[in-house]
């Protein structure tokens, strides 16, 4: 059977064929059409995967169904989104436009946790059914895999990593409205302010200052990029942004035990520079039957994360609902 | 049916007989003989139980097994005891054990699973499916549930909730070996340590000061004692104990989104001495909506919380073995 995966985002909406193997057949985009508080959306997602179906002489009756990874607060039992700020939704009913629309069962789920199901599935979380994966991007995301389901918790908001204190006092603000956040100090943006704030507070020579100088601005790949140089002032950052990854991810699996950590994410293309001090931080943090049972992976999936996990979703959740129809 | 509940623990064994409805036919415990390795415990129990069970006149056919909650590293699918230093196991197969002396099917568990099994059920958690349970005691342990199960984790550490670092330096030595762990703080043991550092810091007149001068010692107990009179040093270390469970605490929600946290174990006595300060840091540290669908109670079956989570495990986990049998 196939599956259709759909990661839809606030500018673009991925979309893939993937059969019940984790064959990858087709995969496309389409631009995120958001005027009219994002009502068109599910007729263009409905469109375009009829159009791909026709191209491939896909029937209906070899398609399981969609999965979707959508962003903002859902129920995921019925496909409800209360709000999604970024496309503009309020009370929106995707599910079931979708369904309408489309003509094949639909499942939604939080797009952050698609990711993790994506990796889980044919990733660096590859048969672990004991998974957290942590998305170091411009915030910090997560999903969280127990025995094989995510969690979700009684009001959708399990997984939310970002937002774990790691500085109980004097912590930076976050856009959650709290302070000290590991968002604040683990994501793009946190390890962008932590370094600013040691060129600020230091004036001691480093090749980040120089990029710093010559741009006007740095990046946490800047920041990793000088530490893979050995440059103190960055290497100071990092060891930073990873201890306190460290210390979350310790009180993470302490509580969830997990086989694999998967890190995705921009801030993950810092490879072993950042998984070097994050292990070193995660044994301090965590308890040795934990720590021993347990192995950091970057994530393998990049972009195709969110459709992978979508077509898993439609896979595993649409299989019951197909056979008894 | 009839369901059998036990909690194995290193100096007694107590033990239910409780329906699939829930109510409670019998309860008695016996000691725990642990000599020989403790090799003698599963015939004691069989004997006892057989001996119940006749004295109630159940037929076999009308008990459909028996929940045991154990000490120790355990494999629940097969509920063969790694180890357990207070009984004296080492590579055990108690289940296996059990089930031949017993002539019953057997299900087996962590006992600190048991408690939040059994609040789940009857007690303060009574309906959540979406559940932490924290039981303040000498130590901390946790139970933790997601969509109604236990999470275990890849090797049967999840939950070790008393072992989230709560201070990342400068923590106090922990019996797990690390530094730090919310254990060190928030356990009977270490509420008695810091309001010990705080008598020995401070020498400001105290009525827990005058409670130490006259005993010798004092214990958690005393502290919240002296709290709820208002006792200034007091209030400031139950103010401590609060804002370090509030902050694992918050960690935890937001990981899991429980609909209720219940909190057990002799320090729990407390009541809202605790629960005052302990919501207000709770709030601070976890996200609007997670707070918001989520509650903070104190447990309710005190003891028998382990007998009834044994007899919730029989109820669930034999349920489709005595059908198929």
């Amino acid at each position: 059977m196939i599956n259709i995966g759909v990661d839809l985002g606030g500018t673009t909406i991925k979309m893939a064929l993937i059969d019940d193997d984790g064959k990858m057949i087709d995969k496309w985009a389409i631009a995120t059409n958001t005027i009219d508080n994002g009502k068109h959306i599910a007729a263009d997602i409905s469109a375009s995967v009829l159009k791909k179906m026709k191209q491939f002489n896909l029937e209906r009756s070899t398609v399981r169904g969609v999965g979707v990874g959508a962003p903002g607060f859902i129920n995921m039992d019925t496909g409800f989104i209360y709000q999604a700020v970024n496309i503009g939704w309020k009370d929106y009913a995707l599910k079931d436009e979708l369904e309408k629309s489309i003509g094949l069962p639909v499942v939604i789920d939080n797009d952050a946790n698609m990711a993790a199901l994506g990796e889980m599935w044919l990733g660096a979380g590859l048969g672990a059914k004991n998974l957290i994966c942590v998305t170091l991007g411009t915030g910090v995301g997560g999903g969280i895999i127990c025995d094989g389901e995510i969690l979700h918790g009684v009001s959708g908001m399990a997984g939310e990593i970002g937002h774990i204190t790691v500085l109980p006092s004097d912590g930076a603000p976050c856009n959650c409205g709290k302070t000290g956040c590991l968002e604040t100090v683990s994501s793009a943006t946190g390890i962008r302010r932590l370094a600013l704030d040691a060129l600020d507070y230091n004036d001691s020579e480093s090749i980040l200052r120089d990029i710093f100088e010559s741009k006007g601005d740095i990046t946490a790949e800047d920041v990793f990029n000088c530490a893979a140089q050995n440059d103190p002032l960055s290497s100071t950052v990092a060891e930073k942004a990873a201890f306190y990854l460290g210390f979350a991810l310790g009180a993470l699996a302490v509580t969830i035990n997990p086989e694999k950590i998967v890190i995705g994410g921009g801030v993950s293309h810092a490879g072993e520079t950042l998984l070097t001090p994050l292990t070193k931080y995660f044994k301090r943090f965590s308890l040795p039957r934990v720590f021993d049972a347990c192995s950091i992976d970057i994530a393998k999936l990049g972009n195709d994360a969110g459709v992978i996990g979508g077509a898993w979703l439609s896979k595993t959740k649409l299989q019951q609902a197909h056979t008894t129809a």
